[in-house]
């Protein structure tokens, strides 16, 4: 069976994948992939997002080499820049707690 | 419920503080601490490595400011690394199967 850790890399290349192949290039986001991926896997984030056109920057800003696709490298460095938004929000979390 | 993807960014979190927590600083991996994780985490991987240094040498790799310590951000730049290698192998392994 497959570590915790490993389970999450998995999830990872599925997630990507899933929307990946659903048209165009199979192996690569378009702008349309990765505008449904980030309305069903991240929702909240989007909610939190006030601006409208946020997905078209963050597609911008994760298309670094500007064919308009994100491939796998580039997906990673968005849910890695999440992942540290949120890990600094738990330590914070965990010190508040410490202090009552 | 949160999605596929938020939990896969979870487990990063959780497995990361799972381990920092043991010893020392609390947030971060010392050598014995990724040693740990990484035989728990990924022995897979740790299997493939026929170095018996090879932990020691990703300390040093991922320790890119040399405290010694291996932060969160340093801890996912190993993840990303390793879940990049393994996309670009399950792409090899698509292209196979599509070939047959």
């Amino acid at each position: 069976m497959p570590s915790e850790l490993e389970s999450a890399m998995e999830s990872l290349i599925k997630v990507f994948h899933k929307y990946a192949s659903k048209e165009g290039q199979k192996a690569t986001l378009s702008r349309r992939e990765l505008r449904e991926l980030m309305e069903s896997e991240l929702s909240n984030f989007l909610m939190s997002q006030k601006d409208p056109a946020a997905v078209d920057k963050i597609m911008k800003d994760l298309d670094t080499n500007g064919d308009g696709q994100v491939d796998f490298e580039e997906f990673v460095s968005l849910v890695v820049g999440l992942s540290i938004a949120c890990e600094q929000c738990y330590q914070m979390h965990m010190k508040k707690m410490a202090k009552q």
